[in-house]
């Protein structure tokens, strides 16, 4: 009995294959999501890391979550992912948070800060420490989610044409130093410029301008600056700069649960998996260039700028408090937080690191 | 006409619906796999980095990958988790590679190494500079697969009853500090014995021992020697720490390739997320002992016992690479690797912590 009740079952199955081209096709309904990234096609790293996520949602999901990649020389927008996940013209994006601080100003504080955490301190506050649920807070707003989209590890503080021995010689120091670290150096007297990255080079060259910061050794070596600039300065602006993924929550909201994870799951990796691609490159482009140019200088700020420049920090970051209740309660978490992380990584990593020297 | 051919595909389709419980149920067969892990049940953070992989996995399948996690009071074998898979009693494992070193030598190399990489270095090796392959080169022999597993950051050097200031304070010193580092510290005069767990507060407490390292603030919290040991020393002997998973390639084989890919990410996820978590579980526990205890003293080896600390490894890594071609050239891709990785931390992390300091 209960064989041939398999055998006409095993039939029915057999006829409702006939029917259905694939058992799946109704159930797996292929989602396809359009992402657009502010930077231009084929960018190492940071698009390395769309390419690398797209690629594991696409695997895991057996192609149900097909992710097509528009670079900014395709959208012609770079700045403007933010405005594109919000209108749904763009179902998700790739960038980073503090390009957005001119229409949001609370979104500045979830990518890096000059003398904040170091990329394990952040990603430590971000996963574990309430980082996600204040920069969601942040972000939902605008029905938007956000993800931390991949790390460049430590920035290097930029190339200089001069060395930089005392306060003095920032004044009207011609910099091409972007965003909040330029507000911090102009108090000091410095004069911040922003120069589109193609002019940069011939820029630095002519002495239009006196120094640039760019990353480091991961994406500096293309740009040549090596060859032109004797001095290279240890980093203090952006110690850990997290990228991130935008996700329109509507879009979100209708992908079935398995999706959502997978989605989730191939930022996440793609996030970790960027700050080791980061750091790999930048130790083997960084051996390039000191194979190449054996003459490069590297310089860290005298003792006094430093202090000049962390207290020219705490003031704006202060008035910041002041103005937003949000701004201050994202302040004092990151305050807190790296707090207890430095004291761990002074007697971990940085205490390792420095028994190793002579 | 179409119209017709819909309705009459659509009847097919309901009367299929009917016919099979799920129209999933064929093709989307559940694949339970079974892990074993070293650890005792529920231990924190690396048990915590199961959970999250088999979770992960899940989630992301859908349930049709089902991974259940038997930990060392079930299989009552902690050590033998690399028997047990590659016997095909367990499909998977959760423990740290230089366990096995007694039964396959070369395995000694995939979790740490005194004085050898960080954790943001040694994932660079694993992902970007050949160490993956190598690590796969050695397990592959066996019918195993292996991938990093989770990573505790930087280990503290251990509690110490008694300040180290010179090598002749290392003569006679009874230290549990099991395995390589403890080969290191007795060419150097120092008695390295293994304890039981469980006996080691009681060993310490009575002096039965001088010292004993466990792995830092994440983990040595709840065992409590900070209650009877005044000086914590800073790491040198298992700068970071990665467990492994290991698979059985005939298990690995069966899956399709989808569930191949979810297992290889949730795995993936699970060990950055557990570096993640260690550095967040280091820095909360470390304030808690620094609140409970002000007293306790952070001590760093002097410069002459490092110095000759690092010798004796030396020594005993080129016996180890001129017996064995295949220790050899790991041993040298890591020493290539981190001599690259090495000269960047020092200008970029290493150069920023030290800034600000006083």
């Amino acid at each position: 009995m209960f064989k041939l009740k398999m055998v006409k079952k095993l039939a029915a199955v057999a006829a409702c294959a006939a029917v259905l081209a694939s058992p799946l096709a109704m159930a797996e309904k292929t989602y396809r999501l359009k992402l657009a990234e502010t930077w231009p096609t084929n960018f190492p790293v940071f698009g390395d890391a769309t390419k690398n996520m797209a690629a594991m949602a696409e695997k895991m999901s057996n192609g149900r979550l097909k992710i097509t990649i528009d670079s900014a020389n395709k959208h012609k927008s770079a700045f403007g992912v933010f405005d594109m996940v919000r209108s749904g013209q763009y179902d998700m994006g790739h960038s980073a948070s503090y390009y957005w601080k001119g229409k949001v100003p609370n979104t500045l504080y979830f990518t890096t800060m000059p003398f904040g955490m170091t990329a394990p301190e952040q990603y430590g506050w971000f996963y574990y420490g309430g980082g996600m649920e204040l920069m969601n807070e942040v972000y939902g707003e605008f029905g938007l989610l956000s993800f931390p989209g991949g790390n460049t590890g430590n920035q290097m503080g930029g190339w200089f044409q001069k060395e930089i021995n005392s306060l003095e010689d920032l004044q009207g120091l011609k910099m091409r130093i972007p965003g909040f670290a330029g507000e911090v150096l102009a108090k000091l007297g410095a004069k911040p410029t922003n120069i589109a990255p193609g002019e940069l080079y011939t820029a630095l060259e002519r002495r239009t301008i006196d120094a640039l910061e760019w990353v480091g050794p991961s994406l500096d070596l293309r740009m040549g600056f090596h060859k032109i600039s004797p001095y290279y300065y240890t980093g203090w602006h952006e110690p850990a700069t997290e990228l991130q993924f935008l996700i329109n929550t509507r879009v979100w909201e209708k992908l079935p649960a398995d999706l959502q994870e997978i989605l989730r799951i191939s930022m996440r990796t793609a996030a970790y998996d960027m700050y080791t691609q980061s750091y790999h490159d930048s130790a083997e482009n960084w051996a390039t260039m000191k194979q190449e140019f054996p003459n490069i200088q590297v310089k860290t700020f005298p003792k006094d700028v430093i202090a000049a420049m962390r207290k020219a920090n705490d003031e704006l970051l202060a008035e910041k408090a002041a103005e937003d209740p949000m701004a201050k309660k994202i302040l004092d978490s990151q305050a807190a937080y790296m707090q207890k992380a430095r004291a761990w990584t002074d007697i971990s990593d940085r205490a390792y690191l420095n028994s190793l020297s002579d």
